[in-house]
């Protein structure tokens, strides 16, 4: 994938980022469309714009004590995504007070035609005590509450 | 992946292959687990095992006008899947008459813990009309036909 | 990969493209650093800007009858590239005449250490003759005139 | 990837693995072949079943002390790689008493036609010291023995 531009759009309650992206050559398969697995790719980097702007990428997660692996994700393909065919990709915080879930769209730049959307679920996993926990840890809610509060 | 052995259990109604796995280097991000995009390459090469013992392969589904991309998936990560850990990824179908869907489970060999399962459906697509079809060619109903047959 | 920014270098004899990239968690081995296969999405994905700069795109390519697959390739991984390290990608067209060979070096942004450095072989493959071409196509060199001229 | 089969050939001086694979789908890029950046993948699976073979995998490598990241690689791409296509892939230790180097070759099924080659060199990283070692570790020459031995 090419990264054209990143937007992140934050308000008090709100935490979105949206990049225009271009697909590569990698990135395609013998039918020549995006292959289904490597959208999972796509969605991570997304996610990591917004959450480097939220000031909490891997090192700080890892410093503050928790990570969020992946719980489970539902994702539909409505429609192909060509090689070459810019299309914006969003990665938006839809809860965060127990799990962490990210709903993604992928829109086509010519149409806004919706391409692909994708719900995922994280899960904080305390790195000191070695469990997964059910509450978001507080670090992670300063995180969100001080980004809103840069406006 | 590194594939140990392979194995196909078809009878006149039910079509299955499970495959005994075990993550490479590759496959595993720096939390030492199996990264949760790269699921999808495993389950593709289970399923292509499946249809190749089907006589149903990508030349196959050319020659006979029908390709199936996926259209949606839904995936539970249940258990940390480790490098070096062999386990049995089963890929089954469980629908085929409209569109096709696959059930696939991930179990550590060890002490048969489920790590993963996931649900992904395909539609046919009509490479000479170029359109989605609402029911199953016929030439894959003959295909799964004849393999319960040669029981 | 996250794609910071993007610059093309180009003069009458030289093309170059720079990007600032940083890893993403899927980028990454157990051992914290860029997998040694991923460098090439991240090359590729590099010479794409800079064709795509050209004027010479894979649509552009399929058009004027000519694609170029890679022949051989020669990298040496320096330093590790660690995760969330912003470095500097370049990508250099070195040789056009006959085959295309790249320059590709990767150097991190804090201090300018060497990475990682690459060359990379492209042969001009006809589409119409369905043969390796041992001189570049004409439409090639023609874009890289172009691209200077537009100086 | 599918492996098929995998064999391994030890003598008391060489050791080397032969897989027999089927590439999937997602190693196939648009023009139809194995993409250039998925054979790294490959070669590193295969190369894995060899050194699970010499009792010298990663968790091993970890407890006694050593891994061994990649400095270098040359790759030839001869002929391309088809989708469904079966090919010996082999891995041979060729040079083992400082750096450890590799070389892999992979030859098409039906006509032995060679496809690629290429020679990879690793060096032992030592994890204590946190040095690279530019003599290989007695642990890895002992391996090395042991297998030969149990011819």
């Amino acid at each position: 994938m090419i990264t054209v531009e990143t937007q992140n759009f934050f308000t008090a309650s709100s935490w979105k980022c949206e990049a225009l992206l271009v697909p590569s050559f990698h990135d395609v398969d013998p039918m020549g469309v995006v292959w289904h697995g490597n959208y999972f790719r796509v969605f991570e980097s997304v996610r990591e714009s917004l959450f480097h702007a939220l000031d909490y990428g891997y090192a700080e997660m890892n410093r503050t004590g928790f990570i969020w692996p992946v719980v489970d994700c539902k994702i539909k393909y409505i429609k192909p995504w060509l090689l070459e065919e810019p299309a914006r990709v969003s990665a938006e915080i839809v809860e965060f007070e127990n799990r962490l879930k990210m709903h993604y769209e992928i829109r086509a730049q010519k149409d806004e035609a919706l391409l692909n959307k994708c719900d995922m679920t994280h899960m904080a996993f305390d790195l000191q005590r070695q469990t997964s926990s059910f509450v978001s840890p507080d670090i992670f809610l300063e995180k969100l509450r001080l980004a809103g509060a840069r406006l």
